[in-house]
């Protein structure tokens, strides 16, 4: 039997991509949509006790393109909390001007491949906390895409031992770690909860960064001969004092 | 020819997948909500029936994420019954305010490759019997995938011999023993049915144990070479007594 | 140039999968709902005439899960008949109630690969005609699925000379023939005439017998090496006498 | 560089998918419906010019199974001329009654596989004039399927030397000249125009010919080793003076 | 580590494919049309504002098939500014009558496969700015794909080292230049902002130029062994002053 890696787990993660119904929410009086908007903004300002007791986080972007209009993404503790969540959204009135277009549900998770050797919990570590249960912050851009590692033939990613895997991620990891300070990075593993292995989050000022980072990823032999990527989303952050802006018609 | 593995054959088993239109049913007047609700108490109700007499069960579970807001999960002695529950569910009201978005047929089934040699009858054997005529009980988690062995290339499953096929699945339950008491899995076969080979459930209480269980798996040679998996469903249980909570806007 | 099988071919079949729009048709008031079922009645008893003189058949079926609710099954002589057939029954109120689901165009065929060489003209056996022009019985359930033989790398069905797809094709159908009593199979072939190159539709009374044979077959080289297979539909017998209790509301 | 084949190039077709919403079309009243009707005609009619000025030609096909109930078929000297005749269908009122199932966009070729060599120009040719700018007959049967040649790992077409592709192209049209005087075959390009590399558009009294002919040459190198298949779509001829019944309703 | 190629970034550029519903349109009364397309004209007179000022540039076609009606196609210096003008066209009257059909994000590229060395800034390079920040003339034709470089078994763009990819590429280029003045195009990178890698949109007076191109450079091995597709779109040129006659009805 191959040797998994070992994972820490953190808030569990829900991406929930939405179109507006615009010609629908034109319909509204304008009254009536002034209420939505309240309700809404009132849904959002509970949602943020849990960033203040750092119980949960959540952020919104408006995406580029017609794949969706707005990503909210969503973290909690447990999963029970994040379909609670879910479900009060999808009962306010503003939920009835969207159009549900994708969804992803995963655990942030970091991988055993690049840690030292302890002795120590790894969950009293603050800079391990620091990842698992991030604090989310205004960047102006963000970018996810779920992936999976490939398993076809001579490339498959599962059938590698651990110490390949181990040294392959290595290499993988001087990438990301030449974009700090330009893109930040939440991975989530969805393995059991959803259709790809893991969802990538990129957070960064400059949009540009996204594509260099992933491009100049793709030459690495992970992703060259091992990654197979799901859809791209990229979105431009719509803070919660910006909706009514975003959401006037 | 290749020797095919022989299965037992318990419940049939439809998996109902739907999204809740929340937009229409808000729109019910609230005492019409209350006789819809009430409608589907008493249909689950007549469902219980064949609880008590050990002639199927069911269970029901909110999903995560947009692929369905609400898991039914069906299991009676033929497939005749089966059809009847789910033509008698799609004439209820509360259907109405319903949208199918996945569904899955299937039998539940133990194989033989890890079955000892008896000269008993396998349907009389006690543990055999609480493995094809299953107990559900309250787990506060589900997740539900469908699975192929792969046919490609040097990767057939189908191509190798029942002893190689044997040990190779030898190997592949040791993993899921391990996780006896963490994690209760049902495997559904669903060749000639519907368009996977295999249905599995699973359920726990924490669901991160889904994820571990999966991901140790997928590097063992059954999933790494031979794994084909389809859309991963991951949900929280929904009793009976709590449907009215979660059905009230 | 590799030689291509020879064919015979019988009638045109249609296979057309429709799923019942429930809500509407509980609109409907009840007696408009009475006139709809006689006209479809009427329609039916019309199909019967074809039947009697031995000039096609039909049948219906109830589809377990969502991907359908009926199947009509429908075989003529021509498929200019077929295409008749198919616009009167779209004329139909009833069907203003059902959204199509799923259809496949074939005809019903047998292939040389185990035929005995032989001096007469195939067509006036009774046995081959039984065969190309097939008396459909009541049997309770239904199995239908198209599929391909693969053309990919190694496994390219069309690459092999006639001698290897006759002796594969040999072993294969006594696996087809050791199900006989147990399920009555008609293949139909499509290429030219829909999406996959055969449908394969299965009759049984037992529904297991279903996925024993389809799962025994698999492991025969030529379903696991050169079988490529679409979407799998199960149903129980809808006669027409059962109608009017099927769309009772 | 590998040499690529070089084409001729004739007219420009937009093949047209559409449904008939048959429950809407019942609606209208019975007045309006032959309004509708005859606006249909005058700009079949319309049309009809383009052929008696050998300026383009046109054909409608009533397409079995669910994938569409109608095919129109437009040829037309330029892609411009096409989209106006497309974006005027679009407009009429009988355009509301359908709805778009499949479309596709080529320009009818010529390849230089088969070509003799020669010093005259070959669009002076009437030989090849009448297969650039054909002339539709009254076919009974039409099938239409686009397709690929393939690239994938040894089975790689465009890797193949001109040589090479052109003594493969010589076996495979011996196969379709023998169907000469039972199927026609027009074969437009689409590289660069829609997402497949040619349309095949065949016609035949007998709609049998075309399995026979798709079939056989599924087991030549051509098709077997790198041809690609899109849906395959068969229909029935529906004459302008035929267009009255089929929409009576 | 492979070295990646190193790419020059310009506009950022958004695809938008939309179908008219035309019946919908149709049921506006005259005069309001009217308004709304003067609407439409506003938006569009705004955007040329980015034409004179160098800050931008937009396009409208006419695309033939069913996949869309038009397109529009918008550049600008920031992906905020597209979100905005994205958003602002979604939130028009017009908007209403369209239903989008498929959209692209990307940032016009330039790599250095095929540039020299040279140590001037080549941001500050007049001819490398001309194509950064096109200038779009009034070509009659347009053509847009997505595309991926390969990454399957012994076919791995992105596992060749620099030298070969240069070399590759120069072959291809050099297909490109040979169409000089027939065809221009507009490569757009869009890895980790859309599903493929690159975009191409083509521009010729000829349309025919783009079926000749795309199928000539098919036989080279970039394309052959490295070249993945998606769907094609192809289309007339809808200049501002032609929309009223192409919405009248």
């Amino acid at each position: 039997m191959n040797e998994a890696a070992k994972t820490l787990d953190g808030w569990y993660v829900l991406h929930d991509f939405r179109k507006i119904d615009w010609a629908s929410w034109k319909q509204v009086a304008s009254e009536e949509r002034e209420q939505i908007i309240n309700e809404l903004h009132t849904l959002l300002s509970n949602w943020e006790d849990a960033i203040s007791t750092e119980s949960g986080t959540h952020t919104i972007y408006s995406i580029l393109g017609q794949k969706a209009d707005i990503m909210l993404m969503l973290m909690r503790p447990t999963m029970q909390e994040l379909n609670e969540l879910e479900n009060a959204f999808n009962k306010t009135r503003f939920a009835e001007f969207t159009v549900p277009s994708y969804s992803y549900v995963s655990v942030v998770e970091l991988s055993n491949y690049l840690a030292a050797e302890s002795n120590e919990d790894p969950y009293q570590n603050p800079h391990v906390r620091s990842r698992l249960y991030p604090t989310l912050t205004d960047a102006p851009y963000v970018c996810f895409y779920p992936m999976d590692k490939r398993r076809d033939g001579q490339d498959n990613w599962y059938m590698l031992d651990m110490d390949e895997r181990r040294s392959l991620m290595r290499s993988h990891g001087m990438i990301g770690r030449s974009y700090a300070g330009k893109v930040k990075q939440i991975i989530s593993g969805s393995i059991g909860f959803d259709d790809w292995e893991w969802g990538v989050t990129l957070f960064a000022d400059d949009v540009l960064q996204f594509k260099k980072l992933v491009y100049e990823m793709r030459f690495d032999e992970v992703s060259a001969r091992y990654g197979e990527f799901g859809s791209f989303y990229v979105g431009t952050l719509l803070k919660k004092e910006q909706l009514s802006r975003y959401l006037h018609v």
